[in-house]
């Protein structure tokens, strides 16, 4: 019964959700974070304000879910190309991850800044970020493991917190993670 | 001349700046950050708004000004008591800088959200803060490749990353850092 009268509700346009969060990407991408207002979306986007309230809780919130799916574009799970080495499979995820930074880590700093702030958003961000992208490293490791390709000594969490940690700080410190840094990181975690 | 037009001006009170340092550091771990504007300190020290603004520009500029201090007593460099192994040394240095943040991480992440939103900021905050504390990690590597504590063949700027990286990631995504993750750092830098 509960989900007839649901059913029977306005349906949601997932149009409408892809342009705002496209207009979203485009206006922080072109003037930054903090000088896009809620405001501004609603007046480009030409939707109503309800609208985006009934779907995002804060800014903070909406530019997550924009991008999100440029993230997955970007720092998705490796194909299992079981002829590609773990130490190929890391160097094409940091590539990836970094391609992605270039273009968006003004972005992606402010979401990390909004993070310290909101401690619910600090949540979301995790569980639909930082997690996902710690994972595909953990997978990788976990298999290096399991092939012989690093020592059974190593411990995996502090690898992957090496992995995040090394281009995180940079980036945080307003130094872009080049393709160097990749070569380096690999290097080092698969080193004999 | 200048000069001397400048020693006849009135002189600034060191005392007055320790009072608003002291209070602001006093009220930031009462309140958190986002919750202590520069009107509320300037209540609280009972001194002029000018005597705040003469000094620092900004509320981050301030703060980082009051922090600064605690890090130098919690993470300055390391007596170099050549007893020690390199190993000891940085696990020592890592230690320290957990126990401050297990009392000042809530300012030090607003700091660093602080930094992505401003990128004159961001620079000081670097060069007093994040580069002075690298450079310590960076002198107890060199210190342990010339020992032969650690192979010639690491990358040290990379190691750097690696170990700045360990608990800045963490640290970000709410998790504080701990003594395992100290213990996990050292064994994963100087394993053979």
């Amino acid at each position: 019964m509960a989900r007839e009268m649901k059913a029977a509700g306005r349906p949601r346009d997932p149009k409408t959700a892809e342009n705002i969060k496209s207009t979203t990407l485009r206006l922080m991408r072109e003037q930054g974070y903090a000088a896009v207002s809620i405001a501004s979306i609603i007046s480009e986007s030409g939707v109503a304000k309800q609208t985006i309230y009934n779907r995002w809780k804060t800014k903070a919130d909406l530019v997550l879910d924009a991008i999100f799916e440029e993230t997955e574009r970007y720092a998705s799970a490796p194909d299992h190309d079981f002829n590609k080495s773990c130490r190929e499979q890391l160097y094409q995820f940091l590539i990836e991850v970094f391609e992605h930074l270039e273009r968006d880590s003004r972005i992606i700093c402010a979401l990390i800044a909004s993070a310290q702030e909101d401690k619910l958003f600090q949540k979301s961000f995790r569980e639909r970020f930082v997690n996902p992208r710690e994972k595909i490293v953990e997978d990788i490791l976990r298999r290096a493991h399991s092939l012989g390709q690093i020592s059974t000594e190593r411990d995996i969490p502090t690898l992957v917190a090496f992995i995040h940690g090394a281009f995180w700080y940079p980036l945080l410190n307003g130094i872009q993670p080049d393709r160097k840094l990749a070569q380096n990181i690999v290097a080092e975690i698969f080193r004999h």
